[in-house]
């Protein structure tokens, strides 16, 4: 449950701070934080806590929480590890509500620190005290100059519409001295003992100063807290853009299944942020323009297209090049935008998407920059403008000066159209600050480096038609089938394909044969040809013990093939149980897909799908989205992979049936919604998608019920 | 043929320079050319060529080159297009023998333009004049203080050891402006009407001045000249940092082969770069990044691993999280190096690469970097060493002199060992001056932006390895095949295998039947089961008509497919030529790949392999080289494909016979040499790659001839 906004307010806003540790000795710690303090204007009441100091950076000190001479709202404990909890029990018995902890020596540091910050854990529990850290810099309010961090404080931080909330320490550091962005908060979580990036967003959502949220992210915790709180601040119209490092980590491979090991746990949480609107970028520089665009577009564009003006043609081929890759849609033109662009620039035989605009840009600004903006503002594929340069800070005084002159036009046509303009150097490294002034008070973005801000641009553009997706209709589970799965014991071919059948997942047509006259009955009633497989719960891999045969044509092949099947699994598996071989339709026609569910902590089950057969592991050539979604989510997992383009009908072969293969997606994504508490993981490898109309089946099924071992964790 | 230096000395360090244009009106091109020498400080004799005005900015004006008290070196033409030719000629009969021509109106500009210019190159041949332009920028040489350029000189360019050589004028200044390096030389190549980008690197290859140059290229006319260039640079070890732009353009698909069109133009470029070690970047920033190194990176590192320091966790995961994604391989630390760095850091548990040094790093700079960095430099697995921060130009006055001394530590440490050290900023958007100052006189690299960083450190490494492939022996053409592919007609399968067989590449067994008794016995003679394919020149696409049957078990069979082949062909194309029917060996238990040979311009012909079948063009595996290579060239080309795992063994399959496959392809790399000029496609599709040690053997072959219209270009 999300804390209300004012228990945190005690500590993003507090009336008072007491400094436990504060320090008469200049340059330490427990002084710089009450020297910061007054530096940076906080205008609350200033308390430093020391033993034996009667003052402390020309304030009265005090011995004790007891003494002072009022309950602190919030304290900065700049103490080591071992001194926490007995500074917070006191401060708890006198009226205090918040606190920072910088000190390390928790979670970080093997068995006895993690012992220590459940004890930290407990008591601000116990006491509700809402606590920063510990292993962090602390926080900044800057508009209401609350300085409660152990680093310095930027010189240049200004006030302005950027919070900052960052696992990492130095990531705070980083951010915050860019010194493009105004900030509103500077909050350093650390090891999120207490409070969490999650409860934070919640804050900030409701938040007048704060417009948009940068996340440095190394984990999440609570994946249903970030989530309410990711609605929360789409229902306030702020967009969060995160950085998630730790992605290259090896372990934790959370599924036995064959298809969810090809998933790794990136995947996961792009799929988390995708469904959360949360805008995910790679680095600090994709970061950096992603907020800046963040922060200056308001309105958010109506459709994709975005036009390029450009000085020279290199620069517009370089910007063309990179818009691919950022999937940057740059659309064609409309002929009487052509046509209006060419009375702009009359010279010109090439007149596209981007625009070159050659010396004549520089030597007539004003002409060919505001009408180039108005008519391209005027074209119904436009809906956002972006003009690019080369004015690094290097730039020659006359160089700068003719692009100030573009700049000034632009700035002044930006305000007299509704469609967002924004502003971009090619190269990052720095803007010439003569050039950019003129945008200084405009609606343009100013951006740097060309790759960046195009995939800034490319993710603004996508985050601008994000809506929180539907929740399907959930499925009651069975309670025959949970107890089933409780059990925990192997599942066979036939009872995996059983428990699907029963959602409503269409499976082949298969009977159990326990000897050679009952399979050749049974293949009979099915028709030829026929599948037969071994039917062993101690079995989950049948080709290995060359229990499978297909394309059986006849009784007499159905007979021997019986045999021999049954014959090959003892020789491989003398004390395997054999509950005999499963007769089965042989379906040919379709695209061999294979969907998976599986687990993908710390996001609960998740679906993977894609090309199926020995060439899926090759070319992983799979898509993931977690439990539960609906057709539509189904049919955008899909479109991820390549394999969508088998279903279109691919090379003049016939299309699949989309629409049921999505279906089956979906009915599997809410099985794992439904069972993911007693499920481990469910493998269909391969689905048969019909040519449109006929339907999906699975050919083969692995459900593989939750090892015990792991059934603590929820 | 590359030029001689001293010719292009007239251009690039002309003893003296007439100014045709020049102007004494303060702020037109043709002042500001003069004014600019003079500013810039040249030293040789400048030479104002007016009509009529008696001086230009102070200097005796000239009104012809007939006046001129000394013959003129080189010439700025500082007037427009329809005047170039004219003065041309005048300077050529009073001993130019350089000139930099500012104008467009040329080749960029429709057919009129076009003629001009090639009316300026044969001037230019004729006369001998060295010529840069036009529509370009001109040129400077910062070293010798020769300005002739129309853009205004970056105030901060300082002399220094990179030369930027570029055919967009607006890349010259935004390389020039970075403010980051010292300049040799900057030369705005225009059109390229006389020197092209390969003329200046000949130069450059023994220009003392220069260490590394900057391309932006947007086409390569000469690759042959550029090639020549290339090698010289190589000899100089002087690197070459290239970024090639236009590489979404969609034109010129030049191969009309199903697998050639996989590989686009820029596949091509890319492989022709790799072949003449050009490191190939994908926009401003990797370039400028890339140059540090390049300039900083004096002898070449051993072996590609990198360690990293980084001052926090997030941070070090960050960097760990793009060095996989940039190829920069982060080797486990040898036992050694672990007890050695826990001296150094002795509270962590964890010792590794990324290595954190936490704040430990901060407030004891001197012992944990200085120590840190000689305990990786001995390590055998470190090749390199990166130090990271954050450090950008807003850090406060505090935390700047604690990043100082980890900064001068780190200069002092650089120089004390032999590995290559490198620096870089997480963020890009400028350095802290104060934080990087030590570094200034060091050899250690300065970078901005992890991912930029990053690529520099992995493009330079992979650069450090390379050395000019091997020339394969070259293949004699056979005058008989030579004359029938000059023939054009098309070509069968059986006659496509049979050039392949003559040039030594393995084909299947295979008889052309013409009635059915014949096909029955040429199957008796090839064993059962064989294929049977209509062979007509008409019809290359046999499955479309039916004219494919495999596996046929015996005579019978054999019998009945011969008729319903030819009936079916009769039926589906009743005017195509039928030969008769190949009957073929049916080779199963291969891998199937696919290799093609088609043209890849301005490069010749290139060689794609990746995997076979109707997969090849969905999953878009493979690969591309251009002709010829050897052996090892092509088990490197096969490398960069997925299906190379096939080729080991994938999923418990058996290995294929990975020489064999690597031998076909270098052969057929030959075969596209030697016959290049006559050659348009040759599509192997399937090739059966049979387990080691039994060959790789070519089952489906299309030949087809260049096109009579194509024949003219070379």
């Amino acid at each position: 449950m999300a804390l209300p906004a004012s228990r945190l307010s005690a500590l993003l806003a507090p009336r008072s701070v007491a400094i436990v540790g504060a320090s008469p000795r200049e340059n330490t710690l427990g002084n710089n934080v009450v020297v910061n303090l007054r530096r940076f204007g906080y205008a609350g009441r200033i308390l430093p806590v020391h033993p034996s100091a009667p003052e402390v950076a020309g304030l009265p000190a005090y011995h004790t929480f007891a003494e002072l001479p009022e309950p602190a709202e919030c304290a900065v404990l700049a103490v080591p590890a071992d001194k926490i909890t007995a500074a917070l029990e006191e401060g708890a018995a006198h009226g205090l509500r918040a606190a920072v902890v910088f000190a390390s020596g928790f979670a970080e540091l093997g068995e006895e620190g993690r012992a220590r910050q459940r004890e930290l854990q407990a008591l601000c529990a116990r006491t509700g005290i809402v606590l920063c850290g510990p292993n962090c810099l602390g926080l900044v309010n800057v508009h209401k100059r609350v300085s409660l961090y152990s680093s310095g404080i930027p010189e240049g931080m200004r006030d302005g519409g950027l919070a900052v909330v960052s696992h990492s320490g130095s990531a705070c550091i980083a951010l915050s001295t860019l010194g493009r962005f105004g900030i509103s908060y500077l909050v350093s979580v650390g090891n999120a003992a207490v409070l969490d990036v999650s409860d934070y967003l919640d804050y900030l959502a409701d938040d007048s100063e704060t417009k948009a949220v940068a996340l440095f992210i190394e984990t999440l915790r609570d994946p249903a807290a970030f989530a309410r709180a990711m609605r929360a601040m789409h229902e306030a119209g702020k967009p969060v853009v995160a950085l998630k490092v730790g992605r290259s980590a090896k372990g934790a491979a959370t599924s036995a299944a064959h298809t969810g090991s090809l998933a790794g746990n990136w995947d996961a949480y792009q799929a988390y942020f995708r469904r959360h609107g949360v805008i995910a970028v790679d680095d600090f520089d994709e970061l950096a323009e992603s907020v800046e665009l963040a922060l200056k577009l308001r309105a958010p564009p109506q459709g994709d297209g975005v036009a390029v003006i450009a000085v020279s043609g290199g620069e517009a081929s370089l910007v063309a090049d990179l818009a691919e890759r950022a999937d940057v849609r740059l659309p064609e033109l409309a002929p009487e935008t052509v046509a209006r662009l060419r009375t702009v620039l009359p010279a010109f035989g090439n007149i596209g998407n981007p625009l070159d605009t050659t010396d004549r840009g520089v030597y007539d600004a004003q002409n060919v920059y505001s009408g180039s903006i108005r008519a391209l503002a005027d074209d119904p594929s436009v809906s956002l403008i972006a003009v690019v340069q080369d004015c690094s800070p290097g730039l020659s005084a006359r160089g700068a000066n003719n692009y100030r002159r573009i700049a000034q036009t632009v700035a002044d046509a930006a305000r007299e159209i509704a469609k967002p303009v924004v502003f971009f150097n090619t190269a990052a490294g720095g803007l010439h600050p003569h050039v950019i002034e003129p945008f200084a008070s405009s609606s343009v973005a100013v951006m740097q480096g060309a790759r960046a801000s195009l995939l800034a641009i490319s993710r603004l553009l996508t985050h601008a038609r994000f809506a929180p997706p539907d929740e399907p209709e959930a499925l009651v589970p069975a309670l025959v089938w949970r107890d089933r799965l409780a059990a925990g014991t192997p599942f066979t071919e036939r009872e995996s394909k059983a428990f699907l059948a029963a959602h409503g997942i269409a499976v082949t047509r298969e009977t159990l044969a326990r000897d050679s006259s009952a399979a050749v009955q049974a293949a009979a009633e099915i028709g030829y040809p026929v599948v037969l497989k071994i039917e062993s719960p101690d079995l989950p891999h049948k080709t290995e013990v060359e229990g499978v045969r297909v394309g059986l044509p006849d009784a007499v092949a159905v007979e021997a093939a019986f045999g021999e099947i049954m014959g090959a699994a003892r020789r491989h598996a003398p004390t395997a149980r054999l509950e005999g071989v499963l007769v089965q339709e042989m379906v040919s026609g379709g695209i061999e897909l294979i969907a998976g569910l599986s687990r993908q902590e710390p996001f609960g089950m998740g679906i993977v799908a894609g090309a199926g057969g020995v060439l899926v592991e090759l070319m992983r050539d799979t898509a993931l989205d977690l439990c539960p979604f609906d057709n539509a989510g189904a049919h955008a997992l899909v479109a991820r992979t390549r394999a969508s383009r088998l279903l279109q009908g691919f090379r003049g072969r016939p299309a699949g049936d989309a629409e049921a293969f999505a279906a089956l997606l979906a009915r599997l994504s809410q099985l794992g919604a439904a069972y993911g508490d007693l499920l481990e993981a469910v493998d269909l490898n391969p689905v048969a998608v019909l040519p449109s109309g006929r339907g999906a089946l699975v050919l083969d099924a692995l459900v593989i019920s939750r090892k015990p071992t792991s059934q603590g964790s929820p």
